[in-house]
């Protein structure tokens, strides 16, 4: 929902349980619960141990399940499950997840969080040698090489297509019998396991165990193929120069405030951004605010640490939904809002610290700085819990490209005065790093840091392409 | 939403707006603006000084309205609106408002925020006097009263009827000609009056005036009766006896955090009551934590004042909609949650203050309770920022009976017990009041405290209804 | 269907049923055979003998009830139903019946087929009074006089209410504890009553008998109230001048082939009528054709008659609903057709008789002697199963204003020329009357021929209006 | 519709269209007119020269198409489509037509009428060599063997192709380019080509050219393959042995009444089986009865010759659809009657003869007869316009297995004992032929009669599958 507000995309989640008598159950409930990773598509994959069936749907989980659609898949022990981020285009259900191939030899059904920097070049040499691909889908690229690989056994097939794709990819694939779950060489994206009961499950974020009973087992490490069958689990590495490189909009964006990346809590890190921020970056002003839902937690670890008050200066209206209608031109102009509003009675006369949680073309922030000073706030001094963001993402998120991503082409007092703000700060790399608190050797602490510094930690092709570049995007 | 975990269920809400181009548009980002009043269903008339057309539906703002059926309306400079609460039987499409009744003496729509308390005696009086009525909403009482009435002029039918009805009432009224507003004499229920340029705007709460970009003028007052057309605005009393008596849980519970009742800005008295209750019912602990999202002001306010960190221990799920599947009795006994989870990380090991605005029946509590010990509280002390509810709600509030409200059987010693916490305070009346700070004279400064102590405003009669007793509630 | 090609829209049909386990559903069953009587709404209203429970909505029987709408209704032994026929503007659920009313003395539930001739009148007086309406239908009308009748039994007041209506009306009504059937004293719609088992049913209809599985056993009577409930039947007469005139469209048009009207079949009766049109107006031709559906049975009359082979010259697209996207004016041009299409190689080089039931305004006639045409037919003779239609109807039927009927302004010459044929001939009123052939007295026996004549056989008063002139038709 | 009485499925229909401005809307118009020929889902794919875009859907092509979506399709001047035939399982998204497959050489969009019947074999092969399969559809097979054939240009992959597969096909094939339409060496489906001004158009059936105002130009052969591109159309034979043999069920069952196979207007083509019927089977009787829709035109034809009169004495339900209830067995047991109903007034009383066009498994002709018996015929004579069926089809016709196949099993005596029939008689073979009269040599005069006689025109697999056996059937 915020993304819409901020250009910022969330990526997609991937789900999966084995050994559970309600399988297919448990994972809507999971994929209900990575619901704000991907609100264009889902859809549920299960085994029964002889036939897999999917059941996928464009929108919310609760509208693609929710009349009967669940039944229609057959029980079974094993289940993967996926939900798809929104895109502008419309239509794309060839895209939605988990993908599901059948051959003579037995089916298989994937689902993927991330981005394959070289899928273009791989598609292009598997359709040469006569492969149809019918989605555009980065993660069908994956399904073709491994159908191609000469070796006999399943995992050594994936083994040996996981060797050629490059980039960013928590895979996560069942067939009748098995589940499977890769992580790409630097760990890129978040992925997790657990245990439930005798059943093992696998998420993109622990909030999902939370929701589904589980416990915490670990965090899949980069690099690591994990076979689950009824003999149980199996682990090993399939690359061998790993390089831990998470995330870090994981830990300041993405994530449910709830979940734990790599041992840490979401809020929590959130809050000792702000409380960093505003270590960092002092400022005199009456209340701190933050912007619904993201930054909330970075506000009040800023309000705690300056003594300032947290107060509620904006407000999010929860019932915007996929048909609201938006007020045309002239009624924005006289002042009819959306999403977001102002609350005048907290900002009005005050010198208001408005806490985010990054800037990515700077429209909305001076949007919202605008929208405080109507409101009657006398300073409005902005402070981001990150650093400027002036790379793009190809690793599935939905940043924009170079030239829309504000901090890349301006200066920091430059942006201050685009958006009209008083003051403007962001945090340094360091002060984030340190502020996060990963338990990991390095300057970074095994975080990505390339859309602040450009240090990607892949290669980079010419025909990599940024997600909203393609025609229908991919996770 | 938090109704359904609470059983504390919200009323409606109320929208008029005169001198506007495009009147009927404004409606609906005003309904959207109040959804939180209620979910069930809502409705729009618009005049264009000549007719009256109604759209009407049930569901939310957005779906209502959502493919074009607000150009089913003509266009016209006066418009109404209705959001409906939710019920637990479907249907009552007859009892969605605005209530529009045709004659031959031109037409009459009425939207309703409140219960008339003598309503089932009226409507008895008029059926035997040829009376049909269509809806069971007490609302069609007030219309039948005027169209029976004496006088000439629709204002004198109306000042008429309303010397009839007793109880909470904020009624908005349209005809092709004019608006008119009318509020209790116990001014039981909100209702503000703005303007936006030229247009009068009133509405049950002021976060819809700033939301559409009107600006603030004053509260309607008690036996108050409003009269709008194109010659400009006239005020008058049709009551002699006012006695203000606003509705406590507006402040507590149900307006929007944005809003301003009688110029209290909602989240601020939300935070002041999280003071007062860290003042009066201190506390040794870790973390404090707030039950989203009615609690979290309060929740801010007791860490303010006791200096133990606001952490994000309970998170909502904000994806659960109407066609969510719950989990089965066996599910949920395997530790599948739905809507409200605990942050592990958060809690575990730790001493957690657990801030709630009110108890009703208490099974909520027990749950919350228990699912912060499963995720490893080592205490749970639970403070409540209101008194203890020990009577139900004859003016509007879906309460429950007197048999289910858990503090009208049970001692406060005894609610710990039945819930499972450490300690258990709740916030003294003298507090809560001091707390709010309105600013009018007497023990409880104009609130109505019935609730809390027994004390209704209004006579109550044997055949007075409890929403949820009624075939179909309404407002 | 058909009617949108015509302009003869058809009216409404009634249905009900006392003393079945089930007689909700039979109901549906019943109504779902009059669905050509009315195809914009329809409802079942079913009692326990406690209470009344009303299910109703825009759309096809099977699409108001298809997705367990039917057990929202509580069981019951006593159900009446309605279909409505459909109108230009949309929206209307108001008017969709049954229109139940509840009050404290109990509740009534009523259908109606028919048009009310001074319903005007008696609603002007009937709101002088403090009535309120709450729909535009004639059928509340009925209503507000029962509620205001001095009598004490309801049939009582139902009779004394009756005395006050005046035109067209086949009313079915549903209490708590009795079902009461009532038709107008010329019998102008027509009303059959049957048993199944031991329970009573009532229909439009005998169509609806054969599919519920219901035996017939008589028409309602002219001005006849039968009174249906546990202790069985009791019938009299409310109105001592009847003077049987049923409306010919019935035959001739509006009901199901499978019918009887009065114990003559309805596809015989359009056979006859068939042949009748052959012995009045011979033709030298290769092939009969008819336009489909309603004149199907005429034509093969014709054919019977003439010897001249029956052919499949035109054809309808069954699959022609309610979203189906219109060509452009331009794709018209270029030959692109819609619900009905000529067969070329039926027609091509032949002299084609196209048998049709009636002319109103002459443009489909006038577009399909165009098709045959451009199809290849040498010539084109038009026989009409009916004589000119030279008047609206005031009983339920929505034809058309004066101005709008060809017949009312052309001679037959001047029309054949309108609509292009090489001759054209209509059927005579005595040689109609006789090809129906029904068992009574009179020049017409019993027809009511206002439609060709222009004797209406009720006052018509200066504010009666057409159904189409009315804001939201009805029955 | 009749198909779920009958249990003799339709099959599918292709449309296509070159060279004109409003391509996709012609489509539409087309579909909509073969709408008989499968109801399950539909498809649009739009080529504007540069890009194929494609809109599909399950459900009716006016369900699909009703809201916009037509207006997803940029514009273009060729495009194709296609109708798919209702199958059991629900979904099946992925295998409604036109598939579409896309490749940096370029789109290629299939339509497919018919049945390969080494589709299995081939796909075996396939799927070894590395090939992945999305759909269940035959159609796939021949995109894979045209995207891993040698040759260069499309036109020469696409011969090659088509010499791999065996069994019934239509194809209609779209590229950014060019329009391609090939037909299976027996011409076992048809399949006719027009023009519309300076367009070229191809349809399963001719009713299509009338609807949308094309002319009829000739029937594709047997073995030829189209090209159409800006250039114009040309022609060629890809296979070398091609004997003619279309499916005699197109003249009896499938196609409208207005649609001309091979010259042979079907209509023309019923009533002549069932003057033949009359001539070799005749019966004393007093009325004529045909089961509707498609045994109309037998049942008047048998009238004509015989002199018996032809009734209407069984009705079918034109408002039967997805969503209708079925009756419970017990309301079935009470008399409750679905889709088919028989005039009492008709055969009470009376012999009467029943055509009908084909017997599959014999329930339906035993309820029907049944049916005409409690309705009061004293004799029921049935008539079959065909001979019997005692072989399943492997081209694209969903009859049943042998063991369903009454004929198969049971000869025409014990037949006429199941169903209950005073007299049982089918047409001869050699009578059909004649009837039907097509302008070829030869015995049967290239007509199909494997489902009567057995004789397959091409190789039958061992495993070749009948369509029900599929886990989704395709055309």
């Amino acid at each position: 929902m915020f993304a819409e507000i901020k250009g910022l995309n969330e990526e997609c989640g991937v789900f999966g349980i084995w050994g559970h008598e309600t399988a297919s159950q448990i994972t809507y409930y999971g994929l209900h619960s990575l619901q704000h990773r991907g609100q264009e598509g889902a859809g549920v994959a299960v085994t029964n141990g002889e036939k897999v069936s999917v059941v996928k749907g464009t929108g919310l989980v609760t509208e693609i399940f929710g009349h009967g659609e669940l039944n229609q898949l057959h029980n079974g022990r094993g289940a993967i499950g996926h939900v798809r981020y929104a895109t502008a285009g419309g239509g794309g259900y060839e895209n939605v997840q988990p993908l599901h191939f059948r051959s003579h030899e037995g089916s298989i059904a994937l689902a993927h969080n991330g981005n394959i920097v070289n899928a273009n070049a791989l598609k292009h040499q598997l359709e040469s040698q006569g492969s149809i691909f019918q989605s555009t889908s980065d993660t069908e690229v994956l399904a073709h090489l491994i159908k191609r690989s000469g070796y006999r056994l399943l995992k050594d097939k994936l083994k040996n297509a996981l060797t050629m794709v490059k980039g960013a990819y928590a895979f996560v694939i069942l067939t009748e019998t098995e589940m499977m779950v890769a992580l790409d060489p630097n760990g890129l994206r978040p992925l997790s396991i657990g245990r439930m009961g005798d059943a093992y499950v696998v998420a993109s974020e622990t909030c999902a165990f939370d929701v589904v009973g589980a416990v915490y087992e670990r965090d899949v490490e980069p690099g690591e193929l994990i076979v689950i069958n009824d003999e149980g689990m199996t682990s090993e590495k399939f690359s061998l120069s790993n390089n831990r490189a998470i995330c870090s909009m994981e830990y300041i964006y993405f994530s449910r405030p709830d979940s734990n990346v790599d041992g840490i809590n979401v809020h929590s890190a959130r809050k000792n951004l702000g409380k960093q921020l505003a270590i960092e970056t002092p400022v005199e002003a009456d209340v701190i605010t933050g912007v619904p839902d993201s930054s909330i937690s970075a506000a009040i670890g800023f309000a705690e640490q300056s003594g300032i008050p947290y107060e509620l200066g904006l407000i999010k209206n929860r019932y915007v939904g996929r048909t609201f209608i938006q007020p045309s031109q002239e009624l924005r102009e006289q002042g009819v809002k959306m999403k977001l509003s102002p609350v005048r009675k907290i900002v009005e006369g005050k010198r208001v610290v408005m806490v985010d949680d990054s800037i990515v073309r700077g429209t909305t922030s001076r949007r919202i700085v605008s929208m405080l000073r109507e409101a009657g706030a006398t300073e409005v001094h902005v402070r981001i819990s990150s650093p400027p963001i002036k790379n793009p993402c190809f690793y599935g998120i939905d940043t924009s490209t170079h030239e829309e991503l504000i901090a890349s082409t301006y200066s920091v007092e430059e942006i201050r005065k685009l958006i009209g703000a008083d003051t403007l700060e962001f945090l340094s790399p360091e002060g984030m790093v340190d502020a996060i608190g990963r338990p990991y050797e390095g300057k970074y602490r095994g975080q990505c840091m390339a859309c602040f510094n450009g240090q990607y930690p892949t290669e980079i092709y010419p025909d990599t392409v940024l997600p909203h570049e393609k025609e229908e995007v991919n996770c």
